[in-house]
């Protein structure tokens, strides 16, 4: 008689897991572990793998599998692990998803099909196809500066009343959206659990009804986060948006750069200030990202130093 | 010896006040003074005239007088008026401008310059050259689905530091965008007042730091707002959430409307709605705005009813 | 018994009047009146007043009005007049179309709204309303960059047969749609006049089927477009291609300013060209938009020199 | 002594071949064949394989490299391939690109990143990085309208200049840019081959200067475009355009579906179209992508009537 294992929830906070990489450009899986164990000991109650901030993107399919082994294993069962698959369409995504799921994933989030030129019927039908040919739950990534096009309410409720999707991480910048996610989600029974990718707005859509986040900043603290959503689950309001304050100080460490891409930019300021505190090797971005230059790395520095983040106490 | 008029302060709830047509399409000047006696019994902090939802756009220089003075007139200093003047150009917005200070307004908003191509520090001259041309505060208004291009926040913010602009209106959409600019006023020593012109995030938006309101919606019924606030104010939380999530309900009368543009939808609801309940004589759009068909109206009159909205009691 | 007069033919070589302006931001008349004189000389079939290249969003009416004067006084009957009426709405456009066709204008251009957020049925209705509230041809100016959406070719198809308009500018870059609408246009009947507003693509829209250009550029020169166009109409298809490979050396004018914004470089580069040719007195560009720095100025007049359009003989 | 192997040159009319596929959604490699067999037959100097036309989006690697064996074993020499290695990032292309090129490509083409947020630099790195791991010739292709960012001018001649890539394919709808990249190539001494992949203006741009076309509506007939691009080449200009308009008039049958997407209804129309003609065994989409209804297949096999397309003769 097999066993069945409960769908694990995502919720609270749940970083998107940032990718070490050694000089030479492959997987630091060292740094990488010793990231996970630090994000779980900082009371972290999921694990998103391979997202943007993971730089997924610029990862074959056997890095990502070598990633999501090691998150997996440094995870140890402690906290569930949800690892995108982000491909052009189904056929590759499930491809993607299957070796990843093999590899320890126990949900997959992808996105509305890359480069192609479909409609909502075909994008509902491009997450079926998926659902259908992975043994996991699966969510939906909503994030239109990468993706170009927004996934819509109706389609979103639709698919979770279906059972085809388990979830949404809503990177999509639009509350307005978002709260009306929130309240079509509500009327339905709450197919959906709602997890905001925007880390600078926690407490404002945990008021609004998030079930989650998924900060990337939490790759250089966790445990602000944490404290935030727990006062937000307390209802502490002022407690959640204090913290909220608190952060967005750090977060000031993506306006740093000068003259970047968005992903130089982005995880490059994640990975300078990881470095700096001494939970990663190397700063390396993936190849063809460009590197933030020693002024920008000094403010990073200095914004740490100001919030008490430098140096990390020997652990 | 002159006396000092010390200069209006807009924050709380501050509806953009919608202009009710007649059948022939003139201004509606009696439901008009009866919209105005309205949302200042409810409690409305005070009346942005000539906005999106006042369908200014569509209304000749001397309509916008019209119903300046009629919005003056029948607020009769009880709560302050600021004056949308839109406009393609700097010269062109002070013309408008001097008019409605003329006629009653005691500030004035804009945009950035329409149909040009203009860079950010051309932006920054536009509204420099406006705020030294009129007598009265200048307000910027942050509305990128219409004006196509987004108001920065260094740009507000350096605007605010000099003096040129006392506040800003976003309806941007761009919740993270929002909360930068509230930590950034907040750091600069808050010469920026700033509302938002999101009505079903104003809870959230509050939490965040937002000064305040121009709710759309509020023409139908400003009450819900006006409880909404002062609970924010007061910090209980809950009980301004509780009140978002019940005038989110009426906000779906937007969603009402199928197959039309989006003036018609979201002002057309307004007016319908406000026509169900007697707040003005007739619904009708200005011209070459698209009407509302039987069924969507009778849409809204259900959620207005589901809400204890209908009929108005005879006033 | 009335003198009935035909409606003026706008096909060939119909410039975009640029707008001189003295030091103090005020028009140079005597230099537009020189422009316009230069113009004709140089063989062009018609003048396009008050477009884009003319500055027209950054005047007052009453500027636009003076304008269309002195155009019209110097042109003196010479070639027709077609005027922009660059406005938000309907109302507003009517009202300074009147004005400028008492000036002078003998077809008024326009776009769909500005700020609006209007349907496709809504746009239709919009040029049916300007057509019915003035005494002159009516003609559609499609210009994405500048408006934010595209008049689609069905739309416009059906204003011609309607008689709605009478000939539509295209300056949406979208070789593609324009094709299609030269073919439409065939097949209907060829109710509409189509120009092209790409004045470095003239030959391939000439061969496409268009029945003239607004070339911006033919304000620092117009008879290398009058050989181009006088060549196409005679199928030397080489001829118009070698004429269009110079007049686009000279269009690489634009290319010189580094930093600036789409106005500034654009009218900007031939304001500069104006004046180092002796065409007009002073560069100015209307207020808050940035002047060129010496280093384009130098850069533009180094290929004016190459070209041999330096300096123009005295007249 | 190792025979040197000429770099194959694609010019002239270069057609992206569809993928044809059976009822299961398996490539039916009988009608690919056939396919390529017919293109070839009437004249078409290269094969664009695995192009958006051939839904290569929606097929997994290991359908791509048969999809390409069937095409090389088929074209058998007589015309060079160039395959599109369609992926996120570098390392994922060369993955897939290396496996192209060990099937059979001649050449590979690829896009900027997708789902990525890279600058110029990083996008012109990317190029860099992937041609310096293959072993063919590299092309870029440009294709705003998936890729969501346009190649510039500038970027475009380096990458020429530099020999990182040997061509462009240019399907951004902007003839204003392909202008001055054809004039800047020109300067540039020529070091990039530029096909349009805009079909229904291959006149125009041969006109311009284009070394060819990848016509997508080749597929259903080839010998259209040949005629256009030989009398091209010889300067009959005149013919040329009338085989453009001819063309024009097939085209239209992308316009019939309604209702659907993008990529239904453009390979949705080629391939009903093929289908009708007798090309291919199945009309039959990819994956999630929606079928033409029988409404639109009647009104493109009247198109196909209508210009003696139907029946094919018997082989």
């Amino acid at each position: 008689m097999p066993t069945v294992t409960p769908a694990p929830v995502f919720s609270g906070v749940v970083p998107p897991v940032a990718t070490p990489l050694l000089l030479d450009g492959t997987v630091d899986h060292a740094s990488l572990e010793r990231l996970v164990d630090r994000l779980i000991a900082e009371g972290v109650s999921g694990l998103f793998a391979l997202g943007s901030t993971g730089e997924t993107a610029y990862l074959t399919d056997d890095q990502r599998v070598e990633v999501l082994g090691t998150i997996s294993r440094a995870a140890a069962g402690r906290v569930p692990i949800i690892a995108g698959a982000i491909e052009l369409t189904a056929p590759r995504i499930i491809e993607v998803a299957r070796r990843l799921v093999a590899a320890g994933a126990q949900a997959v989030v992808t996105t509305a099909p890359l480069y192609t030129l479909n409609s909502a019927a075909e994008v509902a039908d491009h997450f079926r196809a998926i659902a259908a040919a992975i043994e996991v739950p699966l969510w939906a990534y909503d994030v239109p500066v990468r993706v170009h096009s927004k996934l819509g309410v109706d389609l979103l409720i639709g698919l979770g009343r279906e059972g085809v999707i388990q979830g949404v991480k809503d990177s999509s910048g639009d509350d307005v959206s978002f709260r009306r996610l929130v309240a079509a989600n509500a009327a339905a029974g709450h197919p959906l659990q709602l997890l905001t990718g925007h880390e600078v707005v926690v407490d404002a859509m945990a008021l609004a009804g998030a079930d989650g986040v998924v900060p990337g900043l939490a790759n250089v603290e966790a445990a602000g986060y944490v404290r935030l959503w727990d006062a937000a689950t307390l209802g502490d309001w002022e407690t959640a948006r204090s913290e909220q304050e608190r952060v967005n100080r750090l977060f000031d460490i993506v306006f740093q750069p000068q003259g970047l891409s968005g992903d130089a930019t982005g995880v490059g300021a994640f990975k300078a200030a990881m470095h700096a505190r001494g939970l990663i090797d190397h700063p390396r971005m993936a190849d063809t990202v460009q590197s933030l230059d020693p002024v920008a790395v000094e403010r990073i520095v200095g914004i740490l130093d100001e919030l008490g983040l430098l140096p990390v106490a020997s652990a």
